[in-house]
């Protein structure tokens, strides 16, 4: 059995975010989401919130688990008998950092193997932050991320976060 | 009339947004310079100030208004009937967060289009952020910025900004 | 009266390239197409051709002439008293040349303004030479060139074009 | 069973190619390696020789067969069921051809999903055509090109390839 | 004599920067290795523990010479009558960035010439940031740095730096 | 001694060429330029007219010697006892593909180090291409290459090169 892990922030979710958990289903066996639980990058929601809204976003894919986790990349694979990082490319910026650390894996675990997938065109633009950004400028999201999610970024944002 | 809005942190203004300026004036009926009043960045001049110091060096251009605001470009540029958004570009890396900010922009309002100048390459390698720090460390500023305005940054810098 | 000028091959025309003459006509009072008559490039179609075809497809926006011209750009401006270069961007490299190119259009005259407008993301991939090469192979291009020019173009590609 | 499709020119192949396609070997249950018959390139080789040494060098990969193919890869790929396009990236460069290259063959067929691989760090600079002009200028390309096929492309060279 | 000045915060030393030192060592005559003492990047090292680490790490190469420095690099350079600045670039957002401090750098002082060399591929991906990252989360860092120094950052890393 | 090798088509050798020249020549104690006698380029200048072009406009430098090469660039080298090659940047473009040419010399000889200079701003749009494109469509090509060469460009642009 195949099993990719995508991991990432997602602070929150984005529809670009869905996009690449939909189509690589379709490609491996199971897709294990991996929440980061990064502290030091300040993040809106907490780790079991950014869980909990995949989930319900993702709740119709069937082959698909999500986890928060900490420390190194590598060792959370482990845990799942996976060898295949899967990351979304939006820009020649992400390609470049992505690259680095794809190979900073390999040579933290030369098993490991990175997949890059293109984000759809239409999402390109669309990041974390920018929905942040947008909802505390008061802008619209529903554009950027999965409607069953709105109200609670929206709610969110009013609160300030978890800071 | 048409009517194109140069936004902008301004913090403060160089010789290559002056550029930009000037060059969008000679196409444009009018240009309104928006200067985003965006308290997290931690600027080192108060929007006020930046609109002064904007006024002051563009003072010779007839068609050119300064605004300070907060809030989505979009609805600012409601206010003046404007849907011409100009940028200037210096490297690849502006490119792409400016692409990005345009298609946000283009997806909260369809109207709006966004046109990107290129910085003279006389001016390719100055940035506002620069300025700041070449004057903190006591280097000479007066190839980056107007001269109208250098006693202005220096005694800014001297006394720490308004932070 | 604002003129801007609109240069390029179109060999063929494309949707992406009628997406920039449409949201450039909204902008400028009157956009002149210019179709480069370069036969080092080995074009598909006739400059004739291919200012019959975008003529066709832009039929229904006003303010729009085409024509076809040899020579340097900013002499073909000079005809129509236009100071205003529009450029599409697709991708970093459409950047990396356009910006050369802008840059070498400046110094041949100081006064030629170039515009840079983003690709709607949706059209990013197109480009004529993949219209092409994609009809060769027997693809559809259905989606990447206006419906009332892809007779022409099939048909072209079956005779082998008029080199 | 995951089938993925690795196209290219292979002409010839070398040791960043053959890299590739081990590691796909180990993620997808079979890898298809397409030898594109673009005669419009002017290859060295003919796509039978191509052919030959991929499965020379690649025989003690049992998961793996090659085959050339002209026509669009999207229509290849139907013959053997799969969804999965392999790509290895070594440049920005790459990234942007091959970036419009996913995009057009998922307009082509929506069901097909391109992922890329980054080309190991050793490889990165190893191309088909560097190949070839070293060998041409009379320098070694031992490090450049699995052993097999050294003396295949040194022979094809002094007899000018197949052109 | 032909001196040469390698700047930058080497907040720890890696590697790549050993390996730039040595292979700038080797074409001019003296190399003086500049430690950036800029607090407000909030280094995890001191300055003088910097200077200390490379010290050590290059103390078989007799033409370097390691000192910290404060305020511009061109003032920095004039102590030791050097013209030359020499850069290593890993990647694309590098070269954007170490272009413009050089065309910064040559306005302060048109006398002084920047030299960029290639990190070694296989030291691409190492970064000062991600070693501090990959020991932070109890990743080993034997392949990212010298081994002199890995118990000196592993026993920072634990104590918090001295921020 | 230190000997750089500049390397390059020079067909014609242009002001971003000489500013290299220069400004290498102030760093190491000779600079020889290699002259590339590549057909394949199908260039408009024998190697013996752009070597002597080279020669008069470098005239007032002392430490530059002019050769024509084929071959390998580390076999010319050695002739000299030069480890140094000498590369200008002008774009991204220019970075990527020069890095592959270094980690290709390099691998074809270890103890070559390649230095990357940047061309000055002023002139990051010149190229030899389009300096022979703006000739042949009737511009004036003075800013672009050194006033000794320019009626010898335009002679033989008007006779069709030496092809």
């Amino acid at each position: 059995m195949k099993i990719a892990v995508y991991p990432g922030s997602f602070d929150p979710v984005t529809n670009g975010h869905l996009d690449v958990i939909k189509r690589s289903a379709k490609v491996f066996d199971k897709v294990i989401v991996g929440v980061l639980d990064n502290m030091a990058k300040k993040p809106l929601f907490t780790p079991d919130e950014r869980v909990d809204m995949i989930k319900k976003v993702a709740s119709d894919i069937e082959n698909v688990e999500v986890y928060a986790f900490s420390g190194l990349l590598v060792d959370f694979m482990k845990q799942f008998d996976s060898a295949v990082i899967i990351k979304g490319l939006r820009t020649i910026s992400d390609f470049e950092y992505e690259f680095q650390m794809a190979l900073l894996n390999k040579s933290l675990n030369p098993d490991v193997e990175t997949f890059f997938m293109m984000t759809d065109s239409k999402y390109s633009y669309i990041s974390s932050s920018m929905v942040k950004e947008v909802a505390r400028l008061g802008g619209g999201i529903d554009e950027f991320v999965p409607c069953d999610i709105i109200k609670e970024i929206d709610k969110k944002i009013k609160n300030g976060g978890h800071r």
